[in-house]
């Protein structure tokens, strides 16, 4: 795609077809300048077949607020909506709406409210609220879900591969197998989600993080097409990057030939004051190589080389490879923890791609419309309470127990201050019966999750670092029930509504004949 | 990101870091410019768990070609490049090394053969064969892949659901839910292997095809949320769109409210003259939707009105619709194929993420370096032969039996030319007992798949349109085997080896100390 077409596909064009007949509609009827809301959220955690997430990691937010500044109609987009035939070979778009459309066709009256980055998040809450003119609101759909989806699918992802992981160091691998340019938004989200560094070379560089990464089963193959052997390809790296020394030890043999290869290379970097740095296992039963590779470099005297595993790695994998390790360790004379906490992990494919769950299902739906100064909640029914979207202006608290722990996510309406609640009633969303309540002393803190970010299109918000989204994620992660944190069947987290949303909800679902 | 940092991040630095110190190592051994071949190919159809593809549809060659003629080591590139540091504070890469990227970082000198985007193609042959500069073939690696993994990914994905479709109007509707920007190149991809049109604005205008869609649920709730009901929204979208009225009939009730309403003003729309053009069903059992849908729609004297349908589809959810359209129609007195010939399935999630095989594993494997005018094939050895990369240079051919049908690919030595064998040998890639014999009489066609892209660089390829590719795509489709095109457990289609490929494959195994 040249750099033309390229502003076209990822200007204000990257939207849905129908959110532009829609804007138009609107504007026909006169409605197009009605004050709307629009709440993103999304109604279920990932769910990878054998296990779900118990949280998500919020990502994507500034992506999408540059972008958001960025862009508007140019003449060429008008020139090209202006095209636009008919069945009947008339124009779709009309003279006067393209005129509006140029001139009021951006983000610039457009208020919004996030949780930032690097939080952690629950389904059917609102992430991202959306005020605005209906027609630009309604044109923002399509963008929004496509910055904000994947990038809190992958910062979950990585948030699951670093709990398995057991705080060993992360390492993104996995631009060749992202879906084309996604790896870079991709990189950024492991990055918030539990990474410690990517492979990505641009994209490092724009986050400033340092790229990491060792070499290819292609460079030692090169030497050995030439004639020469594994060792000279070794020694060829010790020399070219003798304090940066990762090698790749399975092209070979690994036992036979590449590990022995590695610490003859290894003990010459000695001899001349270096420090190696590690071995990189890609093929085969990396638990059990693991643990030979550890008990042959031991016993050379390199009890702090870093073993760096790679291939197909996702969090169940690398859960079998420590369990694994820790039981069959001692076998080999080697302590399970001496293996376990020289570990680096190198995940591509199976992050990059969310493999097993490959997309988050964020919605984004009207729940409010401005009719003469008056605010009018909408509503959707869906098969279930739970699925039908909460309507009207909300905010969105979580709620910390007496030890500090979040306990539930509490959804009110705008003008309720749950701290004014003794006790507060916690309303099971979906189930008329269920309802927990909480006293004050049950109750540490109440925090106000969502924040301002664009104020009638001004942005109001200092972005944070990437450093700052992962003291972020830490925190939160550090807050949630080990039940919540955990891989396999995670506590369901409590995600309530206020006694007065529920009121609200109920009645509009009923005043459109719908029951429980 | 801002237009600086996207520059950076999908420039010639959308590479892994290891293939930059990789190309440092070449250089600082002087094997930076000796002419090296990496093939790239796939190993395995995406495999969908209950089902897996039969086949692959090839996609994404032109974006790679133009950003191979457009990226270059820019003055900023190698400044952030200058600033990495080692361990011990040193720098990464040396001064000469960045002259000499700076000078020659770009892919001038890289020649490049290819299958043709549209056609159909399977594991273990060569799909893009690489030529070049050791070092810069090796920085091609990652972008390469990147831009090619995905597409075929979606356009193999398209061409499956819409072979469960059975030609009916196939809409990608999937750019919420892709991979961030990977949603402009997945749209493309679908156009190429199956879908129609696509739902994406911007990208249907590059490529030059008319973006499709209906309207959302929001627009029927602002319009309730301010007092009005679902036909006044749906009157509305009828007066703007007259000739291109689709309707989504399911915001509160598909069989009581919606379908009724939207006949209610497709019989206005009658009488004014106007050809309504159809109803979208988004939740609900899609089929017996689908049958009541269009009883009704047949009863108001509309039998030609089209039902979109569209909600988490895919080839299964398809095929099981149809299937039961088949089996129930006539139950509710409606002839199923009327139901079925007028179905257009609004495809998005599942097809934008290939949901269930999230990602394509293609590699780039190094296959031959050039020593002192010599061409030495490069081998690693895998777990098993199959997975061993077929060595040094080869041709790739599509074998044609008498009755015109595809009946395997055959990869050979470049230097052989199958038409001149007879009988036609060709060996099972893994297992050296199995081997099929094709007499002169047995073959109508022996066709060459690769074709040159880039010769030294220069574009000697006439970039096909998106229409040669479908009819590509179209014809390959149809000259398979019914029993390889199927849904569920397809037919193992034949890629095999020449008697010389095989022998010089097994020398080199056997040199490096493997055998079966």
């Amino acid at each position: 795609m040249n750099t033309a077409d390229r502003a076209t596909a990822e200007g204000i064009l990257f939207t849905d077809q129908y959110q532009l007949t829609m804007a138009q509609l609107y504007f026909r009827m006169g409605l197009h300048e009605k004050e709307a809301q629009f709440d993103h959220f999304f109604r279920d955690y990932p769910d990878y077949g054998a296990h779900g997430a118990g949280y998500c990691v919020n990502a994507g937010l500034e992506w999408l607020v540059e972008w958001m500044g960025r862009v508007c109609f140019r003449a060429e987009d008008i020139a090209y909506l202006r095209s636009h035939k008919t069945r009947t070979g008339e124009s779709l778009f009309a003279d006067d709406f393209l005129d509006w459309l140029r001139a009021n066709g951006d983000f610039s009256g457009i208020s919004l409210r996030a949780i930032p980055e690097g939080r952690v998040v629950h389904p059917n809450t609102p992430l991202t609220v959306v005020r605005g003119p209906l027609a630009q609101a309604q044109i923002l759909e399509t963008a929004l879900l496509n910055f904000l989806n994947y990038q809190v699918l992958i910062a979950t992802k990585a948030a699951r591969i670093r709990e398995s992981g057991r705080g060993q160091l992360l390492l993104e691998f996995g631009m060749r197998r992202a879906h084309e340019r996604g790896a870079n938004a991709g990189a950024r989200a492991a990055l918030i989600g539990g990474a410690d560094y990517s492979s990505n070379a641009g994209m490092s560089h724009v986050l400033g993080y340092p790229p990491k990464g060792t070499h290819a089963h292609s460079m030692v193959q090169a030497f050995l097409a030439l004639g020469m052997d594994e060792i000279d390809a070794f020694r060829a790296y010790a020399d070219v990057y003798p304090d940066e020394c990762s090698l790749l030890v399975d092209t070979i043999n690994t036992l036979e030939s590449g590990v022995p290869n590695a610490i003859k290379v290894f003990e010459e970097l000695r001899r001349k004051g270096h420090r190696p740095v590690g071995v990189r296992l890609d093929s085969g039963d990396l638990a059990y190589l693991s643990i030979r590779a550890a008990k042959l470099l031991n016993d050379a005297g390199f009890p702090d080389v870093s073993i760096v595993l790679s291939n197909n790695l996702d969090e169940l994998v690398i859960w079998q490879i420590t369990t694994q390790i820790a039981e069959e360790a001692h076998r080999y004379g080697v302590d399970p923890d001496n293996v376990i906490k020289r570990l680096v992990y190198g995940v591509g494919t199976r992050l990059i791609t969310s493999a097993g769950d490959s997309s988050l299902g964020g919605v984004y739906k009207l729940v409010a419309i401005n009719d003469s100064n008056a605010w009018r909640p909408a509503i959707k029914i869906s098969e279930s309470r739970e699925k039908t979207p909460n309507p009207g202006n909300k905010e969105l608290w979580r709620i910390y127990d007496e030890r500090g722990q979040a306990t539930a996510d509490l959804i009110t309406l705008a003008e309720e201050d749950p701290a004014a609640h003794s006790p507060l009633i916690l309303r099971h969303p979906a189930t008329r019966v269920k309802r927990r309540q909480l006293e004050p002393r049950q109750i540490s803190r109440i925090e106000p999750l969502l924040v301002d970010v664009f104020v009638d299109g001004k942005l109001v918000y200092d972005l944070p670092t990437i450093d700052d989204m992962r003291l972020l994620r830490r925190a939160d992660v550090d807050r949630l029930d080990p039940g919540v944190r955990r891989l396999i069947n995670p506590h369901v987290y409590h995600v309530s509504l206020s006694q007065a949303l529920w009121d609200l909800k109920d009645e509009l679902i009923h005043a459109l004949g719908g029951g429980d």
